[in-house]
């Protein structure tokens, strides 16, 4: 298996943050992953969202930019915002983002409890 | 000449205004009329940033995802920041956006009393 790349957070552009919040499933995966009670969401459990290759499309450029960290484990993968880094790097952007999305109804909803940890 | 187009504020969506910021050149301009100390900038007065086209291309899809409105006077354009309808929409998002563009070194920045309103 690939190992999975991460940038550090000195190298996380606010401009790529942008683009991967540019589309509105990729903010309901955001809004989701915020909602949900645990840290970690198993990435096969945004099934809602799309397509296994499609999900797979999104979380890549949601990793990519800095904004989650994806996590391996066997033949699951788990998916997390980075919050700490976040926050860190741009304080305050995530949880306006968040505010954001969820005044949006043209954002898609995840039926609560749907997302799985373990 | 045709006329400028802005979408309502109910219209503008998160991920439009989101794919909007996506590039260091528009995150720069938003940043530049933020500091700017008039209310409105002339379109002619961004040349720092790129080519007359290019900035055509860029201020549209700051107009059409509602970040910015454009007016018309003569042959010239004027652009300023629609703040209060997206304070009213997304509240503080804006200045979030502002403040993570000012954090971020790529973003480029337009030398001081460079924008001219008038």
């Amino acid at each position: 298996m690939k190992p999975v790349l991460h940038p550090d957070i000195a190298d996380i552009e606010a401009a790529a943050v942008f683009a991967a919040l540019a589309d509105p499933t990729r903010l309901a995966i955001v809004l989701a992953m915020a909602e949900a009670e645990e840290f970690e969401s198993r990435c096969s459990s945004f099934t809602d969202f799309g397509s296994p290759s499609l999900l797979t499309y999104h979380f890549n450029k949601l990793r990519e930019a800095g904004v989650t960290r994806v996590r391996a484990a066997g033949t699951s993968r788990y998916v997390s915002l980075r919050r700490e880094d976040l926050d860190a790097r741009f304080p305050g952007l995530l949880d306006s983002i968040i505010a954001t999305a969820r005044r949006d109804p043209s954002v898609p909803r995840i039926p609560e409890g749907r997302l799985i940890a373990l």
